[in-house]
């Protein structure tokens, strides 16, 4: 016996007082949630006869509109934050997802999440949708793009996360220290030797991406070394992008003796290529993944407590303060055996 | 000038009638929403010097308790639905969670999520909490604790995912084809010639688990062999615990060549205890993860279409029908390496 059954069986004995749903009108209609929800809405072109059989639902079981919002009023506390990033699937905001929750249940809040896959159009319209759904308290780790159209919802408390928003300078900002941690991989690589050291990395708009290249910078000119733009791959979103690129630097006449990947999406393609090459360059990646230590040899990673990242977040958004914050979380260089391979 | 500068702005010189917020009421009475949404609603141990600011913020501003619930009721639609998951940081999960929203943003509806991490109590407490905030449908891959007090929530539309519901087994239902994932798997091993598999598994309560194994015994018993209870490990939920069976079954006297791992959890214990062994077994794991293909020989995996099995939830959630539904997404083998190896 199902849940609903029960619950039919409960509300035709009248044991229970509870009021009707627009999921039980879209059983006694015969339709779809969504269609009660364009009828209830009084959305345009709904067939009549479908407008008939749902009112006729809605006067059989005495539903009334708002009994969600009801529920919600009744609620002991209101509070929902919108978590938006840019792909759940990738585990930084996996992880970061699951932080984000824990966080949250500490202050009894829920957690709405959206991912945008690097749209910013997409971006802007899953915090609309969430703000039209009352949700006051959003977490954002932002696109590349202007994000100075969120100065219309200046009601909904916004903490960024990971990237500073472009447009949006001074807001609230939980960042991780990209600079040292590029800084840490670079200089750990210049001590075993290497000294062409190539940069795996993304879309240098992201906040977080130039500056984990700029520490990297920083530590080849503290050692005497250029940046070589030779030695340069960016804007490479696909781990097979750049598990290519990575092969095409291989192939070169003087090619780099170690990589130092700016994010796990360009560690992962590193080791795509290499699985298929007799080289073995010693490379580092930002940011730890959970099989990095399952590898043979195991990754050598910038890593960074996603927990306190997250805390941080929520801390931030439930604690508003009239004067923008930026919180820098700590990295740290975990050596597993990829980072001290000698230059070959 | 972050968001919220501009807002301050824009309603000191009355340029938007943007109603005030419980954020807003928190900002001016300078303490935390938590503390607003408790003298909201009259929580008690409030102390009486923050109950006092705060009441004199809520009639500064003319903020109306109500008005989360009001922007809802507003809103085009309220389609929230519900995901309630073991842990979203599990690839399995991250990667259920990303199909579930582009499914639901089909329908313009949002996703809020909850991990319980196999507690059958904390899986009760989010399906309670998204309950009282409105939320009418839901999406679960159940604990393997007894469900028949979600039959209390009977005006809760809900859709079971990956595994049955103790308790509620004739409630709607998306699984994979276990039984003949587990018996495929098995096939492929039998057929390179393997004799000795063993079974690296999980909880057996857990329907999927059980009908993977199903699938293992039933493979096995066509060609003739009995499952050996020497080579099955049961209930591991952590990589480094199966790790640990593996070498432990692979110090035997007359040790498996090959592996059969239920999840992905399972596999990822197998390669932890590989990387640190000279033996190398066969094995084959349910479940694809993104590294799989990285792994040098690649992980053989039977496979199915996330996608599909999330868009089949949130079809039979939005389109209820009175009688119950068991929807079986199909599995494939996908040899990639690490299942056609030989017997050693």
């Amino acid at each position: 016996m199902t849940a609903r059954d029960l619950g039919d069986r409960a509300a035709s004995r009248g044991a229970t007082a509870r009021k009707p749903t627009m999921a039980d009108v879209a059983r006694h209609a015969g339709v779809s949630l969504k269609t009660v929800s364009r009828v209830v809405n009084q959305e345009p072109h709904v067939r009549a006869s479908l407008q008939e059989r749902v009112q006729a639902a809605i006067s059989a079981l005495g539903y009334r509109r708002n009994e969600a919002a009801a529920r919600l009023a009744r609620g002991a506390t209101m509070l929902t934050l919108g978590l938006v990033m840019e792909n759940i699937s990738n585990e930084f905001y996996s992880r970061l997802a699951a932080a984000v929750e824990s966080a949250a249940a500490r202050y009894e809040a829920l957690v709405v999440f959206g991912s945008y896959e690097e749209s910013a159009d997409k971006e802007r319209m899953l915090v609309e949708s969430m703000y039209a759904r009352g949700v006051d308290s959003l977490i954002v780790v932002p696109s590349a793009a202007d994000h100075s159209w969120l100065a219309e919802h200046a009601s909904l408390t916004t903490v960024f996360v990971d990237r500073v928003p472009p447009g949006l300078e001074s807001a609230d900002v939980v960042l991780l220290d990209d600079v040292r941690g590029g800084r840490a991989a670079t200089e750990h690589l210049l001590a075993r030797g290497h000294r062409r050291i190539a940069l795996v990395s993304d879309d240098e708009g992201i906040s977080s991406v130039h500056d984990r290249a700029t520490g990297y910078r920083a530590a080849l000119r503290a050692a005497g070394l250029a940046a070589d733009d030779a030695l340069t791959v960016r804007g490479l979103f696909d781990p097979w992008r750049v598990s290519h690129e990575v092969s095409r630097l291989l192939d070169l006449p003087d090619p780099p003796t170690a990589f130092f990947a700016t994010n796990n999406r360009a560690a992962i393609g590193i080791l795509q290529a290499l699985r298929e090459r007799p080289e073995r360059p010693a490379y580092v990646s930002f940011d730890d993944f959970a099989l990095a230590d399952v590898f043979n040899p195991g990754v050598t990673v910038v890593r960074y407590d996603t927990a306190r990242l997250a805390r941080s977040a929520v801390d931030l958004l439930l604690n508003p303060s009239p004067s923008p914050r930026r919180v820098k979380v700590p990295v740290e260089l975990v050596a597993r055996g990829s980072g001290e391979l000698p230059p070959s």
